[in-house]
């Protein structure tokens, strides 16, 4: 899936451990913030989304750890989109290193709308996505 | 894979989002720590490694999220450990909640070790594991 | 103020930064969860009385930090509590370290009560210790 | 003390809590993002300066809550900085919304350099200041 978004973002020294480097897990709070990001850009507020009872629920994420990123690194996280089956939605998102561009890290997130906790057809973003001219299949 | 450990935890109200929930980079966190106790508890120590020049890298993570935890929810992190290859190896973990036992997360995590940055076989973990009558196949 | 409650708990690998030892801002993590874990022994449920428009809100927070912990150390946060003219109350907090029962930190955390956001006299607290037979003044 | 370095951040949904704002301990994260960003910028690593055996150790800090953040807010980290006798250094730190210019939280933040664990006094800040032309004291 080609990337319709991307966010630069730097490396704080407090997400880095003790080897020196990220922690494994702040990846994941910067391929959500990115994905949260994208949605605000298309006009989908997480927040306001979640107080009117829908949200956007992460059902199964994959990550590829290629290399890691250090103190102070500049980033650029890329995000894509495609629908899997008729609930299912899946953000392709990556990580680049600015310097080099080489790969950081290769991530699927998938996901699925809820409405007071059960699954709902993503036609909201079938919606929102058609009114920017993507498809999203 | 069996588990050959496990680790009672509790969910603390800091580490829940605006959804009310365990956010979902936290679980991450939780497997880390689970894989680094178990560790300790076989007598390999992270820090020491990493202080010796020996990492315990992670390649690939995949997680499959079936229910949220909320706060103060009692949880298990169950762990298993299988060879992929010849230099990978798997950790096999998911989080159980306490009180009805149900699962919350399923994960695979793969990783290598490195000395010095550059992967080797992990003839630690077979050493370590034989010697407490486990088979690391 | 002698403390009323404590809580043991130990670092986890995750929460230390590259200096090696635990970052400055998890130990605000640390007194939260002991506070909160404190109000919750006592019968007040934070984040039921969250959704009971009552919120506790810190104002002012000061940590002395002594000696810093380290992966794997065990601690105990101990909790005191104090009020302060009409409206504020005041956690006496400190971390010691269980294997030699040195103070790693001692804090001041102050709050008020506010019910939909306006700050109410803290008589919630006044009540639930009287009945624990614990003077709050 | 009037600032001499600012930097422009803004919230990201992970670090907001249960009741829909930044958690506190969340705050002392931007501030010492801003400071590292500071000495980074007056050409002090501190990475570097931690591999060279030279540590800034805070050893107290207040902070005075104003004003809450909420997601996507955005805010400027202000930063100046005196010495408090022979040894001890403070940075005078303020977070400011953005939208209205109202002050968020308050800090002063207490260190002292150390070199291999003991404390040293901060000559190198009194240079690397006098080279930008601002008096430290």
């Amino acid at each position: 899936m080609n990337p319709v978004y991307q966010l630069e973002m730097m490396v704080r020294d407090y997400e880095c451990d003790i080897q020196g480097i990220v922690n494994n897990a702040v990846y994941q709070n910067y391929l959500e913030h990115a994905r949260h990001a994208f949605l605000h850009d298309v006009g989908l507020n997480f927040i306001q989304l979640h107080n009117d009872g829908i949200d956007a629920v992460v059902t199964r994420i994959e990550m590829n750890y290629k290399l890691p990123l250090k103190p102070r690194d500049e980033f650029i996280v890329t995000l894509g989109m495609h629908k899997h089956g008729r609930i299912r939605f899946v953000f392709d998102q990556a990580i680049i290193r600015k310097a080099d561009g080489k790969t950081v890290l290769e991530a699927q997130v998938s996901g699925v709308l809820t409405r007071n906790g059960r699954p709902i057809a993503p036609t909201l973003f079938n919606e929102t996505f058609a009114s920017k001219g993507w498809k999203f299949e």
